[in-house]
Order: structure tokens, then sequence, then C-alpha cells
């Protein structure tokens, strides 16, 4: 790092004040934001060179990559010294499922709503449905009530169902769906993206290695929060509630910080 | 009673098998029966005529009565040494508002079902609110959450309401409604009330004093199932379910068994 700070420093540490990331989840956000085309390969020098100014230091970047090949999530193939990394045909499915939320305009809408009630068992029995029921997109609303968006499907785990397009919700349920925590990160979040759109003010054109760097902090950020609570319209939060205004904090930093080509990234020169 | 029972003694039988009837609750059965007509008065003379048959001493027939004119649901005037009861408002508003159920031809239905979700509190803080949602008709499905036929009202004590046409009942469901207690309830009057049939084929004609007692019996005996649970439709309940066939027989024994005219009843000579 330089001894003095220069604009697009002070950009990083607006997204990495909260503390260190993790960096094989760095390295998702980063696949997911510019390796999801057919055939997209990153050189290991160029996710250094992306990772470097968020600090990531060479040894964590390999354990990262090592284990996200582990796990199925990338692959790389050697092409005379480089090594080139893209996703697998597993990655590339979760990146493609998470990718329409968290590049999506808006928050979900829905025009009808179905709960579905467990019957009253105890506790354990009750856990094996809800987690599933969790992993299927449902809100918990009570012990043994789940609620989502759209009609009733054909299994509803041997629950009481009911679909229509009138739903209200009160404050406690709001409150209990949009946490403080949640508030509190969002508000933090906002705080880090008004941070950097002004040092981006001061910053003048990022180069395309700037723009990688500043897209996949803002991306993994951004998708922290999101996949934190299921993904609904703005009336299930509290009053307050600063995720849209990250949403559109969001959308017009990554407007500003075109996603560079894989292939002028791959050319360029250490410039540092 | 005679020494030998006839058809009308093996008919009344058949309904007071189950054990003696709290007479208060007769006569209420008897009035919303046979009384609720403007200006409708019985003589107590006919209360026993009609109540005697069921083992109704005359004593505890005057304790009913006193009862009934506390709770200000009857009262009386004198006429000459006759004394001639009748419904008051209150009396015939409450008789008014249990007789569409009691008297339907088929059990409730709807096109839309609404859900209250109560807020996740201590049972203390919820149970006022759900005894105010019992007594205005709503279903308790578990313990924080009630249905009702219809869309939402305007108040829904800040409970989470979803509101729409698709609902699905799983057995457990049916069951909990439908208790084994209810079911066996109707299993019991379904008999008695065949039982009561065929005693009336062997009867002859009924006179109006037969008709009256009769009536009341079955009044009194449906009545006091149906006002156990809440009016639902038939895939509410379980399987066996024998609340239909028990309303379909009540229709028809009363249409067997025509509403005797008070005037007719008045002029009787005591024909025992």
């Amino acid at each position: 790092m330089k001894a003095t700070a220069t604009p697009f420093d002070t950009c990083i540490a607006a997204l990495i004040g909260d503390g260190p990331h993790r960096v094989w989840s760095l390295i998702v956000s980063l696949f997911g934001d510019m390796a999801q085309d057919q055939g997209a390969e990153i050189a290991g020098m160029q996710l250094s060179r992306i990772t470097e100014p968020m600090g990531v230091k060479p040894q964590a970047l390999r354990v990262a990559l090592h284990r996200l090949r582990k796990d199925g999530w990338i692959d790389s193939r050697k092409l005379g010294r480089r090594s080139l990394y893209h996703l697998t045909t597993q990655g590339l499915k979760e990146s493609a499922q998470a990718t329409p939320r968290i590049y999506a305009p808006g928050p979900a809408q829905a025009d009808s709503w179905h709960i579905l009630i467990q019957q009253p068992l105890p506790q354990a029995e009750l856990s094996e449905t809800a987690q599933s029921l969790a992993d299927d997109g449902y809100v918990p609303i009570a012990r043994n009530t789940f609620l989502k968006a759209g009609p009733l499907p054909a299994h509803t785990f041997d629950c009481m169902a009911l679909h229509g397009p009138d739903l209200r919700l009160p404050k406690w349920l709001r409150q209990q769906i949009g946490t403080p925590e949640l508030a509190e990160g969002y508000d933090a979040l906002l705080r880090n993206l008004t941070l950097l759109s002004r040092g981006l003010e001061r910053m003048g054109t990022p180069t395309p290695l700037e723009c990688a760097t500043l897209r996949t902090l803002i991306v993994h950020d951004w998708r922290r929060m999101l996949l934190r609570h299921p993904d609904l319209p703005p009336d299930f939060f509290p009053e307050e509630w600063q995720g849209e205004a990250c949403r559109a904090k969001v959308h017009d930093l990554l407007s500003r910080l075109p996603r560079p080509d894989l292939a002028v990234l791959a050319d360029l020169q250490d410039g540092a």
C-alpha cells in the first residue's frame, strides 16, 4: 500500500471499513459479477490484481481458490505459465440462481400470497418441514406458519393452506422480518456506498482494473445483506428501512463502474 | 307415566336416553321453536303438558321459568288464573340469532376465507384477543391463528391477515375441528333420531301436543350439538362425520311433526 491514501484507496476503505471479508466469498462475488459468460476465464494474476487493493494477501488468495476448487465451484487450466480460472457447471448454476435477485432493479412484487400452517407438533417434528420451507423461500411468520408469494403449490407438506390476494402486515411482523440487525446492516451499507460515491467523484475515470475491484466489493456487500432475508416487497419491512435506497445506490455505482472486458483485463500490464 | 310404554313414550325415550336435559335449556329450545312470532304467548299449563312427557317435574319447570325470567329471557303476564309466558326483546333477539343456523337447510358455504395470525406473545396476552375472535365466529387453528369465512374486516386486532379463495384442509385440522367427542355426539344423535323416526311410524298421526313435545326435544338435541362447533362446510370435518346426516333427519322429522298453532295448544283439554 502507498504511504498517502489515493482517492481509489479511500473508495476501497469505504467498503472494507467494516472488517476483513472472507476471501473465498469475495471470489464468489467476483466470478458472479464478471465471469458468468460461456467460456469466461480469469487468470490467477488478474485475480491477484483485483483483490490486492482490498488487502487480500497472495497466500490468502491461493487458499481461497483451493477451497473453491475443492468445493466444485471453480476449476482451472494451465496456459503456459498462467493459471486460468472459470466457474464449474455447479458454480455457474448457483451464480445464475443468485444473479436475478442481486441485479434486480427492484424488490419482489406479488399479486397474491399463500400461508402454510403446520400441525401443532413437538418442535423436533416441525423443524424438518420448517427447514424445507425456509430453503424453498418461505418467510417464517410463527413457529408453525410460513408465507410465500404466489398460488398454492401442489405439495403443501400436510399443512393447512390459504391463498389469496389480500395481505395485511402489522408493524410487529415487519419488525420481525426486517430485524434491527438487518436494518442496521443496511444503514451501514448505505453510509459506505455514499462514501464510495463521493470518493468516486474525486477519482476521475476509473481504470478497468479499478472497476473490477470496486464492483467486486459493491456486489459482495450488497449480496451479503440481500441474502440474509427473503426477497419481499418494501411493505414487509419497517419504516426507515434502507434496503431500497441501498439498491438504488448499488445500481448507480455499478453503472458508473462499467463491467470490465476480461480480455482487456488479461492484457493489462502491471501498472502499479 | 303409564305402566306400558306407548309408541309416543318410545319416541320420547329415544331422545332422552342420553340422560336428563337441563329444563331451562329445554324451555329456550321450546320458545325458540314455537314462540318467536310477534305477540306469541304460551301458558304455564301448556308448558307443563309439553314437558311432562319428557319427565320434567312441575317444581323443576317452575325453577326453570323463574331462572329464565331472572335472566331476562322470558317474561309473563297474568290472564285470569293463567300465567302467559313470552320471550323478552332480549330473548327474541338471541333466539333470532340462533334460528338461521338451527333451521338452515345446509351448512355454511363460503367463496373465500381469511386467516388472522397474532403476534407471538405470552399466552396471557394472546388470550383476550383469542376470546374476542372466538366470540366473533373465528375457528381456532393454532394457538395464535384463526380462520373465518369472507373478506378481511376493517379491524383485525393487529394480526397479520390473509384473505383469499383457495383453502386446503389437511386431515389433522379436520380432526381438530371435528373432534372425536363431537363426532360421537353426532353418531349418537343420528341413532336417536333414527329410533325416533321408527317410533313415529308406529304412532299414527301425532296430536299437536305430541308434536310440540317431540319438536322441542329434536330442536333441543340438534341445537346442543350444532352450537358446540362453528358453522362450517362439510370439508372442514373428518370423514364419516354425521352432522349433515343429522341435519337431514332433523328436517325430515320436523316436517312430519308440524309446528302446532299456539291457539290450538291453548284450547286443548287435558287429554291424558
